[in-house]
């Protein structure tokens, strides 16, 4: 617990990565969480579904939090709701559209008694000994809001994602007059978005995107297809106007997007007369020239609807000759091999396909230098703390701040822990939390288990190699020739010769124990393992994982 | 073997993917190698080093075979020729540089006995049946040729990677002339570069690329280091030129870096004075101003100077505050987190951190669609087959060909092991040859063994699971409780209800078949992989390989 006056921020994920957003601030006995976000694992994590912040600190904090406030309904500041609230059941407060989006996560989870708090854009209200205010913002999900928190410190604030859309598809402009406002009272601390702090320049309109659709559906002769995240409902919406405009009806498919575009429509953040949808297992009733489908699978994803469709493994969805598929969607550092394939099979079947940067058919969510220097300037922060994104562009932000006569001083490129203490009106930077990677496995959240991902890393590179030995219980002799079996090693009939190699080998290594009247199995072990690792190692260069069995008969 | 008239070219390689290249050319009695590449292993091929072209039809057809003709010194374009040499010892025809990168790397594998004959650009000579003839291209790598065959059918031509360079580094601007004459005594067909297809206009000189390392020189205080391809000799020589005008020692860094220098430096198509040069032990005796370090590693490879360096681990060289790191690459798709992550590191340490597109140190070495064109233009070819890249550029090339009044019939998009077959004027596609991949794996060329991916796939997702059953010789009755080993599958801890409930659930599983009387080992195995796999998939969602073992006792 913090005196009244102390005032902690600390950022428990987000910083150094793309991911998993969440940053705790504590003052006095409360403590809040701003987002509280996941990612999704990498290739050096084989068969992990996706990545949490470490729960750690909030479970030595638990006593403390009294509740968590969500910027936005996107996965990397909502995933992890359903894994911290089936701890800590603390009440969630969010926009309509974001807590829409939670409770279809937490009805899949069933959990049935959280305490969701709606809140517009303009709110404040107070939580745990802050004051909390919601303000508008642009981005590539409706309902994103800024949050202001008042403390006994003085007035931080968190962009959470945004960009500046004059024009955008929903809603007002972002909220630039509340931020001057906060400027001139007197910003204390800025939390700000740093994903897009390498671009120079402005990001282009989402309005934009809707001029190519148009163009794109002008010339389409036959059926449409256009991937996008299930939770780009500006991008949905587009869509739908476009295909009002050219007559055409509207398909949907991808479990998210049916889920997204149920929820939009219920809390009303899409437009889409019910006359206008097309079920799944309609869409081949209607003529492909009045009739677009928006999917999912935009990423390349294996499994989603876009790959389903390119691979001719779709349920009910073909794509042929005369047909255009939009990809309304950049690659994520990762997918390109994915998206790359799919784009590949899609015009192996004789689609159009139009991607971007080819085809100008996305733009980001994210705010550019530009923009980010407009909030700057509005905000006037006496400390700036970038936050979302790697640290290069960390890095790059704090730059454009430096640029604008902000002194390197005030800004702080912290780490995930770090924790940052504003007192009066100086900020320190104290020694790191407890923070880092809570995998999910499985459906269930697994303990942090390096040796077991060093295992799989092991098994994927250079596979596995079991013994089994029978040992006379009485003498410890062999008893017959031991047994060998590989799994992911090497082709059984190439590795033929050092099957039999490694069989000799083994024996001779236990009639080796034997006369030395071993009979220590750990040691037994040892020896055989030691034995055929140098062995296969010096024969095919790998170093398969080797479990000698030692059976005693 | 073809009747004289007949010829045929059999994309072997290279087709709807990057890598690999290779292509064979057949007519009469004689068969030549167009390329002989390798390609790197993605992550869908865990523990695989690098990759071939299948050699069945070389191996079907090794009688016929005369000769390799190679466009460049490139590992997709010359890796696979140590390995096709050792099956197969004929003629390996290529420019000085191309056969010193290829003649170091016939040592590293031992092969002391290849016949490599130096071709010059405008050489011409017979062989097999075929009169070659090779012609100055621009590329990333000196020494790069496209190819003229003159067969029975008609003149056929092979771009090799190329671009248009009207001021190079080194050597002439591509022979531009040479193509225009080809194109007016008529080119039956041409198999020309697509890498680039996708992106409109002209990739700019490599000489600009130079501009930008002398204004990076003009202001770097401490010390430069700059990663690039160890085979982009040109950059090299810019980096070289700037050091120069500097003042500037250069060291070296990175064993392939290191190697090619060496070769290109004794050919004579690299111009750094011994003085200039620092041994890697002697780095840290050159004051940081007056040094800059040419490493490897511009891909992020784990392995490789760059990463080290930005990781802290490297032997001799270290990188901080006032130092500039320049990465004069782009990310080959699939590599770009390992970048991310390296320029990530260099920035913590404080270094400044150059690298594309941010800073324009990085120029493409394949021509883009208007240099396609001015090709196009030139040859005039009856017809085009797109060769060297993805599906959607092989598309693309296409595409910018028919905007060009090339008709869409005498345009062949193929995929490897496609036969194309000219016969007097005509030309058809016949059915698919055998062509794929061989994975090389633990040094040694490993046979087709997609079970052996899957297994590793397998592996690293959901781990391993071994259970050892004890059963009596005589009744088949279980002895004492089985026993249960995993790897890689769950955090021993969280797993321990589970390794319980396996042991009890094998144990009902083996008194089951004890009771009916199964003795059939496969069918005990059967029961229990069954049994225990439905029991693990319910309780984990995983599906580890699982291993039932049994022991007669």
């Amino acid at each position: 617990m913090l005196d009244q006056n102390t005032l902690q921020v600390i950022p428990l994920g987000g910083l150094g990565e793309i991911g998993k957003n969440m940053t705790a601030v504590r003052q006095g006995s409360g403590m809040i969480l701003v987002d509280c976000g996941m990612a999704f694992a990498d290739e050096e994590m084989p068969g992990i579904d996706i990545v949490l912040p470490d729960f750690t600190f909030l479970r030595e904090h638990s006593a403390e939090l009294r509740g968590i406030v969500l910027t936005h309904g996107h996965e990397d500041h909502v995933g992890a709701i359903p894994y911290v609230l089936r701890e800590f059941n603390v009440p969630v407060y969010g926009t309509r559209i974001t807590l829409g989006i939670v409770r279809s996560k937490l009805q899949e989870f069933g959990i049935k008694n959280a305490d969701l708090r709606e809140v517009k854009d303009g709110d404040r209200f107070d939580r745990g000994g802050f004051n909390v205010e919601f303000i508008h913002v642009n981005h590539s999900i409706p309902g994103a809001a800024a949050i202001a928190l008042r403390t006994n410190a003085g007035l931080i604030v968190f962009s959470g994602d945004y960009k500046v859309d004059f024009t955008p598809i929903e809603g007002p402009p972002m909220d630039l007059g509340r931020l001057a406002e906060l400027g001139n009272e007197g910003v204390l601390a800025y939390f700000g978005d740093s994903t897009n702090s390498e671009r120079p320049g402005y990001i282009p309109s989402e309005r934009t995107v809707g001029e190519t659709l148009n163009k794109v559906f002008d010339h389409a002769k036959g059926r449409i297809i256009v991937a996008s995240f299930a939770s780009h409902l500006h991008r949905v919406q587009q869509v739908v106007e476009a295909a009002k405009r050219h007559n055409r009806l509207v398909g949907l498919s991808g479990r998210s997007m049916i889920r997204n575009v149920g929820i939009a429509r219920e809390l009303g953040y899409l437009d889409l007369p019910a006359s206008m949808i097309v079920e799944d297992r309609d869409v081949n009733k209607v003529p492909d020239k009045d009739l677009v489908v928006m999917t999912t699978g935009s990423q390349g994803e294996p499994l989603a609807a876009l790959s389903r469709i390119a691979a001719g493994t779709h349920r009910s969805i073909e794509v042929g000759e005369d047909d255009t598929v939009v990809i309304a969607a950049h690659p994520i550092p990762g997918n390109e091999r994915g998206v790359s394939r799919t784009i590949d099979n899609l015009m192996k079947k004789g689609a159009d396909v139009m991607y971007s940067p080819l085809v100008p058919v996305h733009v980001s969510g994210h705010a550019a230098q530009e923009e980010q220097k407009l909030v700057l300037s509005l905000l006037k922060p006496q400390y700036l703390v970038p936050v979302h994104g790697e640290f290069r562009m960390l890095k790059h932000h704090a730059e454009t701040a430096m640029s604008m006569g902000i002194s390197s001083d005030n800004i702080f490129i912290l780490e995930n822990g770090a924790v940052m203490q504003f007192k009066g009106d100086s900020a320190e930077r104290l020694d790191n939390v407890t923070a880092g990677m809570f995998l999910v496995d499985g459906g269930g959240l697994a303990d942090n288990s390096d040796s077991i991902m060093r295992e799989r890393q092991q098994l994927s590179e250079d596979g596995m190699f079991v013994v089994i030995a029978r040992i006379d219980a009485q003498t410890g002799a062999l008893l017959g020739a031991p047994d060998v079996i590989s799994r992911g090693f090497m082709d059984p009939q190439t590795a033929n010769g050092l099957m039999d190699g490694s069989v000799e080998l083994v024996t001779k290594t236990l009639q080796r124990t034997a006369k030395r009247n071993v009979t220590d199995w750990g040691q037994l072990k040892n020896e055989i393992r030691r034995d055929l690792s140098s062995f296969l190692s010096q024969k095919t260069r790998k170093r398969p994982i080797i479990l000698p069995l030692i059976v005693e008969v």
